[in-house]
Order: structure tokens, then sequence, then C-alpha cells
């Protein structure tokens, strides 16, 4: 096999992706090649857009890991999957040697490559990665839908970790897309859910989606969750919103012995209210990205139509347009998930 | 039967302590009369004599509930235990029908009664409790070194929740008298064992008792700990100390996938490092008091010598001077654990 020539996304820096024809050589050992078909722009990529990674992921690179695609070649040694075969991609390398590979949880690996972040993404029609990361998909999956597997299976690990058993009250603190996918796949596990959003235009998103919601803003929400649960409280709380405040009421609604997952990434240390987690036997969970069975859910979530992705996909963009997207998307105050289509490979 | 006189020690506010004649009614149905052999001084006892809970106790409170005694008398309708018989006492009189209760965890009952705290204890020669808090101690057991086991049944209880499995790593943050026990009971368990204290009186008796110390104001303990470990980190931490620095140290030291046992009852809301408990999906356990299955690892711990009781117990008074016995404590850098001999049913 020859090198291809395609279109590719270049992150240049500065708030500027170009979209340039680059070459994609075969497929080495180990690795399978993917012809792109969607790809969602994660948070992430929006703080890559804001120049706030540059160290990392620098000035020549390709981003994006919220992708479908379908198997175009396979390298030597590579017998898990087919040419033609739809898949997405689960975007964690793992050394293999370190304590946290050592104890079973390559997941958090000490030095995580993300593929998309440390290694060019799926903003490119032809993309080589590692066979060890690939989920086959159902063959009658819609392939804009499948780009939602990645986040859904950050939502399912969380949701996995929480220990979450039908019938159990859940808040999920902030509702944006992160929160309302994590109350999705909770309310798919059996919970009661009620999300906690301070933004009328999420709020009414949330809404739509069929879910109870607080604004703590204009309701106490610990007298709010206490009287909707008969002064017991939550038995599962996902605090979603990386904010003092989310932290306050996470403990503040949380029922004895309570869950309270940490899906947000708090860059600042907040004050927490250790006397309670004493005083009830809270627990705090710290969760990180997902492991292999988290992306199985994920998928069969989609595949059931537990997750509402007509709902949540609320713009598609061709690959020529992705600056557009990102301007667009850094603007709007009520986009969930935008994709852009890398590819014909639908 | 009728009422017997014996001597109580009641506090009576302002630092002061009054062994009086008072008569012992004989047990109601359900309850069970004790003859106290010892009764320790429990830190909380010290929070009474410094006058911290006159709102909750008053000032005519017998207090003390780290007991050891004999069945003196058994109410209507028991038939748990028989005269004569040695017991401890689960100083929780829960509920029944609150949210905790209902699911299961009498043990932090939503109304909680604390025996010797919200009703008289220990440090009286006759003492009618509950018979659901009653245990049965083997014959052959010292009835000093039971006047252990209750402290002991914390630290089992925290022992027990953070999972410990033999051959982790452990780090108990704060050497005092809890901060010992919990590090005796997680060697028990197959633990490692360092503990972290400030204080060299602390420092030396944890040394004696056969454990590895650091000294976080003289060594970076997150650095001591990942050297010891070959940068894994400890697998469980507990979490005695109370402070900022020891709520620093309790996630600078902890493995991927760590288990964090709150201990320590923290007034003040401190920062935490919540990036830390996603980055390494770290876990925060609460643990209050106990449950019936620790105390019952508790007797069996003091009974096989997996605490070292002779060197915890620095001194034994009679309850004629409990008044002195609390405030040399008090004063006393290097005393563990005091006992008050407070009857003859040895």
């Amino acid at each position: 096999m020859s090198a291809d020539t395609i279109s590719a996304a270049f992150y240049r820096g500065d708030k500027t992706f170009k979209v340039e024809q680059t070459t994609a050589a075969p497929p080495g050992p180990g690795d399978v090649q993917l012809r792109i078909a969607y790809c969602g722009i994660c948070g992430t990529d929006m703080h890559v857009f804001h120049g706030n990674m540059d160290a990392r992921v620098g000035h020549n690179r390709v981003v994006g890991h919220e992708m479908s695609g379908i198997v175009a070649a396979v390298g030597a040694g590579v017998d898990t999957v087919q040419v033609g075969q739809k898949v997405v991609v689960r975007p964690l390398d793992h050394c293999g040697n370190c304590p946290a590979c050592n104890a079973g949880h390559p997941h958090i690996c000490h030095k995580l490559k993300f593929l998309g972040l440390d290694t060019d993404g799926a903003m490119q029609e032809l993309w080589s990665v590692p066979a060890h990361t690939l989920h086959v998909l159902p063959d009658d999956l819609r392939m804009d839908h499948a780009a939602l597997i990645e986040p859904v299976a950050v939502a399912c690990h969380d949701v996995r970790l929480s220990g979450l058993q039908p019938g159990e009250d859940v808040v999920v603190i902030g509702g944006g897309p992160i929160g309302v996918l994590v109350a999705m796949a909770a309310r798919d596990a059996g919970g009661n859910v009620v999300i906690s959003e301070v933004n009328p235009n999420r709020l009414a998103i949330a809404q739509k989606l069929g879910f109870d919601t607080v604004n703590p803003l204009a309701d106490d929400i610990g007298e709010a969750i206490n009287t909707r649960t008969g002064n017991k409280g939550a038995e599962v709380v996902f605090e979603v919103s990386g904010t003092q405040p989310g932290v306050d009421a996470m403990t503040a609604v949380a029922a004895t012995r309570a869950r309270i997952v940490m899906v947000a990434i708090h860059a600042q240390k907040p004050l927490i209210d250790l006397f309670q987690f004493f005083w009830r036997e809270l627990k705090l969970i710290g969760a990180r990205v997902y492991e292999p069975e988290d992306y199985e859910k994920a998928i069969s979530i989609i595949a059931s139509g537990g997750v509402d992705a007509d709902t949540l996909i609320t713009d598609v963009s061709p690959l020529a347009d992705i600056q557009a997207a990102f301007e667009s998307l850094d603007r709007s105050p009520t986009a969930m998930k935008s994709l852009i289509k890398v590819g014909e490979a639908t």
C-alpha cells in the first residue's frame, strides 16, 4: 500500500484550524487505519482552540477523539477487526509498566497518551490507531449517533463507579453537555434523576430531555432535594459543575452513606464540608475517562435509544467548515454537541 | 429488687467532676444493669471537661462509654445475657424510624443517642443500658484491656470501610490515641503501616509500638511515601489529624485508586485537592463510630494481643480520683489512654 492524500484539520494556534492536504501512511504493525465518518467537538478541543493547551499539543496537531469510522486497512498482526467494520476508538494508550498499569488500571496510567491530544486525532479523513483501542459497532448503528459513544462512555464510567441501584435518588449538579449525558446514563440505570443548573438555556434543554430540574439560584438545593425525598436526600450525586457552590451542594443534598462522584475537573482546591463526610459516612469517588466495559455499555445505550442523540446533536458541519463550527460553538448559549462530518464513511 | 446506693462521678461544669452517692434503680424492661469494672477517658470526655459540650450534656451528667463490666441484673424480657457475664457496651441507641435506620445504617441514625453523653454513662458503679447494646466477652479477657474495646472498635470500623487487603501500603496521618489504634488495627489486617506525626512524644510512642514513622515537618510526606513504595503511593490512607496539612498530605501520599478514610472530625471546611481525586480516581470514605461486627472484631483483636494494651494504658486511677485523672491527662504530653477503675468487678 502507498500513502494516501487526505484532508486534515490542523490546529495552528491562536484560535485557528486550517484544513490542509496531507498524506496518510499505511497502518504500521498492530495498527488499524480508519476512514472517519463523524467527529464531535469536545470541551477539551475547545480548550485547545482557546490556546490553553498549546504547551501540550503544539501548533501542528490534528485534534478530535469523539469519532465514528470504518476500518480502511489493518496493519501486520491485527486479527481483531476486518476492513469495512464500523468502529469507534477508545482513545487511550497506556504504558503497561507504571504503578497504575501494574495495579490493573491502565485507563489512568501514569504516562497515559490521549489520542487526539498527545497524538494526532480524528479530524482527518484517514486515522491510524492501535488495534487495542477499537470497539466494533452494530452494522445498523447510525454513524452520527455513534460519534456520541465516547462522551456517553464517560457518563457510563461515572454511573458504574457510583454503584447506582434502580430506584435510587440521583442529583446531577451541572447540566452542561457532560451533565445531561450523566443524567441520561443514570436514568437508563434506573435512577430518579434531578438536574441542578443555573443557566436558563441549559435548564430548558434538561427539561426537554424529560428531567426534573432545580435552579439553586432560585431555590435552596438542599431543601428542594429533602422535600423530594422525604428528608432522606439523594443516594447518588454527580458533581459536574466544577464550582464551589456545586461542591457545597454535593454534601447538602447527600443522603446517609451517599456516593458522590467527582466528574468535574477542579483546577482550584475548593472548600469541602468534611464534617458531613464523617457524620453521614459519605463517599467521594473520583472518576476519569473510561474502561472497555464502559464503551460496551455506551454502545448499547446509543443503540437502544437510551440517550436522545437527535436532541443532543445540535449541528453538523463538513470538515471544510471546522473553523466556523468552533467559532459558532464558542458563541452559542444553546449548543449541546456539534459534530464535524469528516468523510463519506457513513 | 430495690434501689442500690452507689458512687457516681457527675460532671458539674467548669472542669469539675464530683464523685457523689446516688441511687441505682433496678433495670427496666429490656434493660441490663452492669457493675462497671473500668472506664477509659475518651477525647470526647475531655471535650466535656473543657466545657465545650455543656449545651449537650448539662451539669448533671455521668459521662463514660469506654467501659468493661459484669452483668449485675437483667430487666424483664431480656434473655440474651446472664448475670455474671463479662460484657462491653456499644453505646449507640437508634430511633428505628429515620432514613438512616430505614436504609439499614442505625449506627448513624439521624436521631442517634450516644450513651454517656446524651444519657448517663459508665463512670458509676452500676449502669443500666438497653440489652441490644451489649457484647459478651470471653471469660479470660482482662477487664482493664477490655476497656479499650470501644476505641479499638472505632479503628476496626475505619479499617473495614477502607477495604484494606493484606500487603497494601497504609499511611495513618496523625499518631494520637485514635491514630495509633487505627495503625494497630490496620497492621493486624495485614497492612504495611507508616504513621505520620509531628509531635516528638507521639512519634516515640509510635516507634515503641513498632511502627515506621514520618515527621512531615522534617521530610516531605509525599516524597517519603513515594520513596518507600516505588512511586506507587499508599493504597489506604487514614486522615486522623483534623488539620489542613493532614488533608493536603492525604492526597499527596495516595496511590492510584487509593481509599482515603476520613476519621477526623473537621469542624472547619478544609481545602481539598479534588483534581487528584479525578486524576487518580481516589476514593474518600467517611467513617463514624462502629457497627456490631466492628465490636466483635475489636474483641478478637484485644483477646489475641493484636493491640498492645499494656503500652497503650498509661495510667489507672480509682473513681474517687477522677478529677485528678482528667487534670493529669489534660496536662500530659505522653499519656495515651487513662483508665478509671470504677468498681471491683474485675
